[in-house]
């Protein structure tokens, strides 16, 4: 019994616990190539070690999100595996390129926990960080879980609740893409004529096009980064549970809905951090995905003239096209359809 | 709105227009390992690096529609986003092998445009050729396309139509293939016995095996090509369509029936020209690809002593198995279970 | 009609027999990257290229039953396209690691055979063995098979039933795992810490988790070992056939049991032999796969300070947890819901 990972309950977590995750992983371009298929990214500096290395890198990176869902899921036998829900994510900066041959491992540490008013169930804080195996951190970023006590009767911890940023300041963005030789961005190529200049705050694209997802693709996805919380996968017991099917990983939301960016946002390749997100409301097999954005601010780096950085509001829907800019109704609530609230900042070549 | 690429109309293409496609791509064995894991090939020469070496190749190179479905692929966005239909192939020839870390890119040249008598919709000849980052050239291909008109009212141009071969001339044939050494083309690790001198003229090969296909499946598939022709992807869109389902990318069809091929044509391990391609009739999720092929011609190829050409007739069915060899009825239209006919130059040991 | 394979029948099987099967595959990081998406394996040696180079292996080597897959899909034209059933597994044995790039074959011997008493089938008993390109044999085991008669009419041969050993002597195992450095072996990473000494004859563990199987996900998996029996793949005529649907391989259900039960064997990292196997009934996509483990036996090898050897009872149930370790009733007769039945020595660091 005891040797089985039953997973933590909030009891156990503690403000400043580290937990130095299992299943060190070395990605490879099959990874990259799964990545390719399950979500069509066209990103030209992914997609290609020619035109990667024209710009300034070594070769092509591995997708940023690939890198995140790889991170995120060493963490969730540790961190979520009695999760009643992922609340949300901030603070989160992509730090280093991430290459096929580098080996991604994962550490946490417990920054806040709280618990809730109904006694069974609490919040907890976590900061996790992505490594290479030369201690390289390539990725930080923090999300809360809500998770289930291991008995109600236990008294409350005294809470703790960090402060998180709600953007992260542009001036600490760039420090995973290398100096870019952007006379060498060749936007036929690239797929879009649109440079950073040519983005203004307040503009909305709609994303135009619509991805179905199938329990196949979003179970191969959620494998291939390891996660393990039971209800992408258990039919036999979600069929049972509160939705009666299998619930498609958030990860896996974003990055059908940045994939689905590429059609307006063509030249933002990099996502340089995390400022916040929340997976609204839950995708199942079947429904078709769409995505808008809106750019909410735009930001000079110092000391960079190759890049500038967008600050996007990336909003996905369920079987509801985006021509109209759907996201909360007068009363500030959600529309109905909208399954993602996702604030980042991307690079962008000037 | 003008940064979402709305895919160019009827009127937007003029002959003698030179387009250079987006999302140069670098092919690596995982995109092979998938293509092994969504078609069943089998032929030694791209599945073995230590086979390829032994008769004359660096390595495996990837498989010759990996090729042409990848350059395809970059196309779209371009050529056929407001494609009605994918009329036909001709003239397509492969001209080097094409190895894990080349990198792929596609350039098209418009040969001919001609509109339809409705006034609403036309017809766009497109010869697609893709290189590698070095400049080879590794494929050329024609395609015809019939378009929407951006306005039906918009006046018809001068009608171009390019003359195309109804085949490929067989002495043009063979420069993706290095001189072999057939003396090591070992037929058991190859899978058969049967060498370009045991096929003659008017012979036909029932395949046997059928392949039920799955819309994870496809949609893996056409989303590793990085095809983003919206047919292939949104149930929410096409469940309101003519079809009320997603269609498969004909592509997806003629690899099926090339690896079921293998079942009766194990030596002709490469497509050297496409003569000629239609996709007759569209194929869904849910069905089963039966194929059977004909002898069409055999070919002696000047100077090579190591192998011979087949001119092969590949056809493909949906949920007909092909022991009678099912193609036209006796009006000469198509049967109605016929998916694809697919008229193709392959190279065999001699 | 003769250049297509129709397998061999019971009659075509001689005792001494020896068939070198076709289409050697040069295994890649694609392939590794594709059995993590489909099983979601998480044992560390196979998934990180650090972890397995700090404890003595080169590299990450791949897992033990992707090359098990792929050695028997090669054997599947040659021995089983005629087969009814497979009958059972005995005297497997992992001999060499295996790494992205070599490149695997397989040759089989018939070493016994035996025609049932209805006059239509008979059994076929094979040892299969698998090999890199320099001859070295990383894997051997006996497979029989039930396979059709080409002709009821035909007279029984002369019996020869092998003797197959009901398990490996422990003392033969471990060829395939170097000297390890078990300083290095680090349980954080491993994701356990549970090593050789904490594990007891005849303790039994529920593996806990459960996953949904879907046709997309077997069918891409069985393809990649370019097995090509016919029962997993064409649902036109499976429609009709015994089940009405696609029959899973049994070694898909072999590598999901597996990679569930790293939820209380997690540093169980090798699979040194295959004391015997059966499928006991058959899976269908959307069935959900649980499993558990009885430790048999325990056994120190002569020599080696590093690791020892669990003999495992892996068990695997369809749409039945296993919290109360599911077998075999009063009578000895397998449950209704256990599918599989599975004896294996794993390595363990001590």
């Amino acid at each position: 019994m005891a040797k089985t990972n039953a997973g933590n309950f909030f009891e156990d977590f503690y403000v400043g616990q580290v937990i130095r995750h299992a299943t060190p992983r070395t990605v490879t371009t099959g990874d990259a190539s799964l990545y390719t298929a399950l979500y069509g990214s066209r990103f030209a500096v992914q997609s290609s070690d020619d035109f990667a290395h024209a710009v300034g890198y070594d070769r092509a990176p591995i997708d940023d999100l690939l890198t995140f869902h790889i991170v995120f899921g060493k963490t969730v036998p540790d961190i979520s595996l009695n999760a009643v829900a992922n609340l949300g994510y901030a603070g989160g900066r992509f730090l280093a390129p991430v290459y096929p041959g580098d080996t991604l491992s994962a550490v946490s540490e417990i920054i806040g926990k709280k618990e809730n008013s109904n006694g069974r169930t609490g919040v907890v804080y976590v900061r996790s960080t992505g490594y290479t195996a030369d201690g390289t951190e390539v990725l930080d970023y923090v999300r809360w879980v809500m998770v289930n006590k291991r008995d109600a009767n236990n008294p409350p911890p005294e809470p703790v609740v960090p402060e998180l940023p709600s953007a992260l300041d542009p001036q600490a963005l760039g420090n995973a893409v290398p100096l870019l030789d952007v006379a060498h961005w060749d936007t036929d190529l690239a797929g879009s004529t649109f440079r950073f200049g040519d983005y203004a705050k307040g503009e909305r694209i709609d994303h135009v096009d619509g991805m179905t997802v199938e329990e196949a693709e979003h179970q191969i996805a959620t494998r291939l980064y390891q996660n393990t919380a039971k209800v992408h996968f258990n039919q036999h017991t979600e069929g049972q549970g509160r939705f009666g099917r299998r619930l498609i990983y958030g990860g896996h939301v974003i990055s059908l809905a940045r994939a689905l960016s590429f059609n307006g946002l063509g030249n933002a390749f990099h996502i340089a951090a995390i400022n916040g997100g929340h997976h609204v409301a839950p995708l199942f097999s079947g429904d078709t995905v769409f995505a808008w954005s809106e750019v909410l601010d735009t930001a000079e780096l110092e000391g960079r003239t190759d890049v500038g950085a967008l600050r996007l509001l990336l909003v996905a829907t369920k079987n509801r096209p985006c021509a109209d800019h759907p996201l909360k109704d007068t009363d500030g609530k959600y529309l109905e359809d909208v399954i993602l609230d996702f604030d980042y900042w991307a690079l962008m070549p000037k």
